[in-house]
C-alpha cells in the first residue's frame, strides 16, 4: 500500500540494563523490558503495535476507496505469550470498531479480508506461525453497535 | 525473558489520513504511513525495532550471564520488502556490534544462536516466512573491529 523502494533501516544503540534506544532515520523511541517501562516500549508492544498498524491503514484506504465515511475508527489488539521459550503470541485478538452513519457490513468485512488475506504485510510474515481471532463491531447512529466475528 | 502473564495490550485510534494515534498502557505512539512522517513510525519500522529489540534483550541478558561485559553494544537492521502484495520482507539483515577488552567470539555467537534459536518470540513467529542474514563484529581494543557471519 505504502511503496517505498529503499531498506527500511532501524539502529538500537544500548544504553544501561535492557534498556535500548532506537533511532529510525531520525526519529527516536525507548525500549526496555516489561519490568520497568517509564515511556519506553516492549519489542512484544511494538510487534502488536506493527500489526495492528498494519491492517489499520489498509482498512482505512479501502474504506476511503469504497465511499464508505468513517467518524470513527479504532482497534483494540492483545495477546496471549506461550509460558514456554520462546514465548511469542499464541493466540492474538484483534478487534475492530467503526462508525458512521452509512458505514455497511459488507464493505467492512471486504475491507477487513482484503487486508488479512492480501494487503497486510506483518500479517503475511506470521500467517502459519499466530492464531489470530478477529472480530468488528459497526455502529451507524445513536442506538448502538452491533458486533460481528469476522471468517476467513 | 521478560515474563508477564497477563495479556499484552494496544489501543489505536483513527486521527486523519492514515496517521493513527497509538496507547499501550498509557504510554502514547504515532503511526502513520510512509510519505508523511514528522515524528510518526510506519507499522514496519516498529516490525524491525520489535524484531532487534528482542534480540538485543537476548543478547544482553545471556552477555550478562556469561560475566561478558560490554562497553558498547548497538544492533543494525534493514529490511528490503517484496515488490507485490503483500509486501512483506523478502529480506532482513541484521548486524550486531559489540564492544569489550575482554569479549569472546565464542560468547558472542552463543548468545546471538540462543537467542535465535530459543529465546526471540519475535524471530519466532516470522520463522518460516523471512529470510534473516545476521553478521556481528567484536571489538576488544583501539585496533578496530573484527567482522564475522553468523550460521545456524
Amino acid at each position: 500500500m505504502t511503496k517505498s523502494e529503499k531498506p527500511v533501516s532501524v539502529e538500537l544503540h544500548h544504553s544501561e540494563g535492557l534498556k535500548f534506544e532506537v533511532n529510525v532515520n531520525g526519529r527516536k523511541l525507548k525500549l526496555n523490558s516489561s519490568d520497568m517501562m517509564e515511556q519506553a516500549f516492549t519489542p512484544m508492544e511494538l510487534f502488536l503495535v506493527a500489526l495492528a498498524g498494519c491492517t489499520a491503514m489498509d482498512v482505512q484506504w479501502i474504506m476511503d476507496r469504497q465511499r464508505q465515511k468513517l467518524n470513527k475508527f479504532d482497534i483494540n489488539i492483545s495477546g496471549r505469550r506461550r509460558a514456554d521459550d520462546p514465548r511469542y503470541y499464541e493466540r492474538i485478538d484483534m478487534h475492530y470498531s467503526l462508525s458512521g452513519s452509512d458505514v455497511r457490513k459488507d464493505a467492512v468485512e471486504r475491507a477487513i479480508r482484503l487486508s488479512q488475506e492480501k494487503y497486510c504485510s506483518v500479517r503475511a510474515m506470521i500467517k502459519d506461525a499466530v492464531k489470530l481471532k478477529i472480530t468488528y463491531a459497526i455502529s451507524t447512529g445513536p442506538q448502538g453497535e452491533t458486533r460481528y466475528t469476522y471468517g476467513p
